[in-house]
């Protein structure tokens, strides 16, 4: 007998008929003999929805009520997924975000987990309960409803399996597990078995999507070991997990894209010491999400600074930079839309060389220019033109002999 | 300055646009220097789509489960109608059941209240915020959400203003208010200013939909007074309050009409102590809701019960009754499907003869035949022909002189 954590994403529960899909999947695995808890997200479409409905009402609806109004969609799953298991003859109770005990501070549509009482859940397992928990939400000690952040729902996983001791953590998704690129766009992409939680990271800021970065670090922090596989097959998936020394062999474990960014260059400014942290200050005050960060000091004193941000910040990116110029004396905005991000990401890339030379080397044999480079001790990252970073993405993975490792 | 409790029913609150014009409609009462709390139905439809979601994940869905669903439905206009308010420049809050302090029993899916812990409501009010409270729903001391039945958020708002001590309450529905007949059906149908708690009851259980009985007899036994009217127009509604002096002028004051019952006949049974009971033992342990009663006694020892079930409760009785029949030995039952209720309402009936004589006069000279007859203090109801009740509607509606009072 173990006790195991499943999480199924907003595709796995997206309809009635997938949440029966879960409940039989569930009730098998119950019938092992294991305990099990079970973490949902709201259904496919439905977060938007609300989001859509809140702005349909307000333009700029308060933190709070979102959060109030959001935390319906796995409240709704929650229940369902319950009443699926009792139709199978499962015992199995639901709980909201509140009712699973998990406290959060008081941020809303992001805060953090401080505590997770885990006493009421232990007693529903102790009584042969399957427990079905609503993902991506807590309560703060004033008893608002709070909300984790898009993507949540893993993190909600990864922090009950932390503090419930679980032997295993399953996080049900819709694709088979990490792949060393993107299948869609690197025909020769093949599923990793294993993965660092380091490179989980690197992979998922890079814009691979399978899961929400503060999960991965949450699980890292706490050695949650988790496996990321498919509810819609019973194939195995990607164990992620802290490095162990064999991974050492590989260079390169995957290739990722990233086309949701744009390139802000602010030029001309006056360089003396406090001008580049005026800019990223007025930026962070704007809660806009800079990637990548490049310094150039020009001639007569002016400098130059590149930077990436997500697309949908562009406009506040550029608003928040208005009094910044004024203020430090002059300097011009530019956007630059049509470009991405590659990255290569691995723990062996620490102790190689030549990585980046190879990925260079490669990217220049396909005529494909280079605009930015930034690199981190286990990522090396450029920003190309978006027209041929899906070809970069082909060119890169078979230069790392991906296609056939 | 008053402090007034408005609620809003699902056709009020039926989509965003709907949520925006009540959001003015609060603003404006308001903005009149009143402190306002506003308890919101979930929008029309919401929560019959849940139910049918829960039937198709399980056959019969525990009512801990549903009432964790059905919340939802309420938790998001409650949430909404705060933003749209923001959106207006008013300071708002939102609150569930939960969080607005209804604590119930344990009965799910028709809890009752058992008390209200009004001081994070006061506390808002002082601080100049209108509260939003999700109709329908409350908390048990488990923990687990529990909901007050169908119909039960203008319990809420009652509930709510007995607790606040609210100076007025205001059921906002999609109705001017509560009529002498169904508009629809008599044409002359004038509105009631006044109706006292007991009229109001007599007309709700028999067949207009204005309002749920519980929420009336809970207001008439807290002496909260109220107004049912539109939420699509201004107009004055009906102020439904204890019976005052100047009703006793009026002796029939509404008719209303039921078509969704059917007649229930026992013939045959053994006449000896306790049959009767156990008829209506089995038939209220199968939550049948029994309606109208006539018992007569044949000869040879031998009695017949005829009784008026919901359409929708039928084939339930029809089940409840065979051991029933078995155990007393022998009978038969029999099921009319085809009839309606007809009812005439008044406290001024009491203390005036003469009432029954002209209902039954004006149905004869209209060749309308009544099966069954029943009578309370302030009511008469017959049961007819349900393709003739609209007309005996209309023909009894004009022989009280309500057409032109």
């Amino acid at each position: 007998m173990a006790r195991i954590v499943q999480k199924y994403g907003g595709t796995s529960v997206g309809d009635v008929e997938r949440i029966k899909k879960v409940a039989e999947r569930v009730k098998a695995t119950r019938d092992e003999g294991n305990e099990l808890v079970v973490v949902v997200s709201a259904r496919a479409g439905v977060t938007n929805e609300l989001i859509a409905r809140a702005k349909a009402v307000c333009a700029e609806p308060s933190e709070r009520e979102l959060d109030q109004l959001l935390s319906i969609g796995e409240q709704e799953t929650c229940a369902l997924t319950a009443m699926a298991l009792h139709g199978l003859g499962v015992k199995a109770v639901s709980y909201t975000g509140a009712q699973a005990g998990i406290f959060t501070d008081k941020v809303h549509t992001k805060a953090r987990i401080q505590t997770i009482d885990a006493k009421p859940i232990e007693n529903d397992l102790k009584q042969g309960r399957v427990v079905i928990v609503a993902g991506f939400q807590g309560i703060n000690e004033e008893g608002n409803v709070t909300t984790l952040g898009r993507g949540a729902s893993d993190l909600s996983a990864v922090a009950l399996s932390a503090a419930l001791k679980a032997d295993k953590c399953e996080i049900y998704t819709d694709v088979d597990g990490v792949y060393t690129a993107d299948p869609r766009v690197v025909k020769n992409a093949r599923k990793l078995a294993e993965l660092s939680y380091d490179e989980m990271l690197e992979l998922a800021s890079s814009g691979s999507k399978v899961m929400q970065s503060r999960s991965v670090e949450f699980a890292k922090k706490f050695g949650v070991v988790f496996e990321v596989r498919s509810s819609f097959n019973h194939n195995p998936g990607t164990i992620v997990k802290e490095e162990v020394a064999y991974m050492e062999k590989v260079v390169v474990r995957g290739v990722a894209v990233d086309k949701d960014q744009v390139k802000v260059i602010v030029s001309n400014i006056v360089d003396k010491p406090g001008s580049a942290a005026k800019v990223f200050r007025a930026l962070a005050d704007a809660t806009v999400m800079v990637d990548m960060i490049v310094q150039n000091v020009g001639r007569h004193g002016v400098a130059n600074l590149t930077f990436t941000v997500p697309q949908t910040d562009t406009q506040r990116a550029v608003k928040a930079l208005e009094p910044v110029l004024a203020e430090v004396g002059g300097g011009q905005v530019a956007v630059h839309e049509n470009i991405a991000k590659l990255s290569v990401v691995g723990v062996g890339m620490k102790s190689h060389s030549g990585v980046a030379a190879t990925l260079f080397q490669s990217l220049a044999a396909a005529n494909i220019n280079i605009e930015l480079i930034t690199t981190s001790e286990i990522k090396i990252s450029v920003v190309v033109d978006r027209d041929r970073v899906d070809e970069a993405a082909r060119v890169a993975h078979a230069a790392f002999g991906l296609d056939t490792l």
